[in-house]
């Protein structure tokens, strides 16, 4: 296949479920041009709570379905399949570029703060992996990192509580928990949980910085289809098919606040893995 | 098989997680002689948000599952499941006796208030398919039945987080959501909610009964085993076996709550479906 053929085929972008478009969007914004296949695992969500075996066989069972249908590079808009799976994926989809998002989102926090003293919130799994951590202290040693668990706030984002009294009081309860810690950075470890950004930013010490991967994530990207000839030109607007495991009408309901605008349950495709 | 030979078999019982634990506790208790069997779906779940498709192909092979390890009886202790799958169920596991929890539900709701007001609090998917409506319609047509989903209970009761400030806020929202039906008795349509008994009464209107399956699904599995010959005699406590799909771990942290005394992860084995 000639570059300029590659070039047309699309990105595949994967995530548990509807949260990854938020990395979706933050990819259309930054190449308008590209092409975009998005896949959520909705049959299988949530992956936080799940043992890395299972998340490794589901993750690596949809990063097939998108490779089967052609795709130019790999981007796991996942935190928990990012941090679990991603040697596995890149090893099973090889020679395809695969990007994860913790990487992009930890290089981010310490361009922010070097130095700095971060705290990550996400998932069980994310947590347990220590996955922040060691992608931090891989770009700045002299980091202090902690990271806790908030499953909550993933239950939030998914019911559109994502403001109010109640998300205040939650994101402070998580916020609590890691007292003592006093960052000046604060992750969002989860595609999730850009929906609370405000409320976050609300409840947190007044200078703490919110980082998230979704648009370092789009730069790498951008920088990897660059290095590869394979950006796609031109001024036309890239094309966007949406698949998913279950529920077309529970993910166009969801999926449109993380998109940031309206989706029929006509917009989305069911697939099997 | 002979009735003697048959009635040492344990009862299956089986829900999408560790919720359905509170009907399991509830058998125990009812008949303490009885061997039992639970298979929790967990890697999987939820099931609240998922397509019906979905739902009753996964809870056919978890009964599957349990049948293939030789039980007397099933009781599909997860709402969701039973108002999905319970007559794809009993097709498939027949001769087989299957009980769900909805129909105890619904019965023990009518028999608390003859032509009351009823509020069910489910998931997406028992509220879609409006299980309990149909079900207390049936035992009592003059009852006047809200059904309400409330997913945000279920991480709750999952986080552990099933009193206090938050929970109350919570369950306030969904009270204040189905405001104007001033309910006489509330029925806490979803396995987890049990958990939030105390919460849930708390914030209610006072005077307003609170109806979960448990007891009445462990009435009906008595009523049945009796009406079998299948009641297991003798003074001795049965044994009890824990499966879980997924997350052996989380099943016992999470699970000890549900049953009320503590579970460590070699209490659980891990099966495939």
């Amino acid at each position: 296949m000639t570059h300029d053929i590659q070039s047309e085929l699309p990105i595949g972008v994967f995530d548990s479920g509807v949260g990854g478009l938020t990395v979706l969007k933050a990819i259309r914004e930054a190449l308008p041009a590209e092409n975009l296949i998005y896949l959520g695992d909705t049959a299988r969500l949530p992956y936080g709570t799940k043992s890395p075996a299972s998340i490794e066989r589901y993750a690596t069972q949809a990063a097939a379905k998108l490779q089967a249908q052609g795709i130019k590079l790999l981007v796991v808009a996942c935190n928990t399949a990012s941090a679990v799976a991603l040697d596995a994926l890149r090893e099973a989809m090889a020679p395809l570029r695969v990007v994860g998002v913790v990487e992009p989102g930890a290089a981010a926090a310490a361009r922010a703060q070097p130095g700095g003293r971060h705290l990550v919130l996400a998932t069980e799994a994310t947590v347990r992996l220590g996955a922040y951590r060691k992608a931090i202290a891989a770009c700045d040693p002299q980091a202090v990192v902690r990271e806790h668990a908030c499953e909550m706030l993933v239950s939030l984002a998914e019911e559109g509580w994502s403001h109010g009294d109640i998300a205040r009081a939650i994101v402070q309860r998580y916020l609590d928990e890691s007292d003592g810690h006093n960052p000046d950075t604060i992750i969002l470890g989860c595609t999730h949980f850009p929906l609370l950004r405000d409320t976050i930013q609300d409840v947190a010490d007044e200078g703490v910085i919110l980082v998230d991967s979704a648009s370092t994530t789009a730069d790498v990207v951008r920088e990897a289809l660059r290095a590869d000839g394979m950006l796609r030109g031109g001024g036309e607007p890239g094309s966007l098919r949406l698949l998913a495991t279950d529920g077309a009408t529970r993910f166009a309901r969801v999926g449109g606040q993380f998109l940031g605008h309206d989706l029929s349950y006509s917009d989305v495709e069911l697939v099997d893995l």
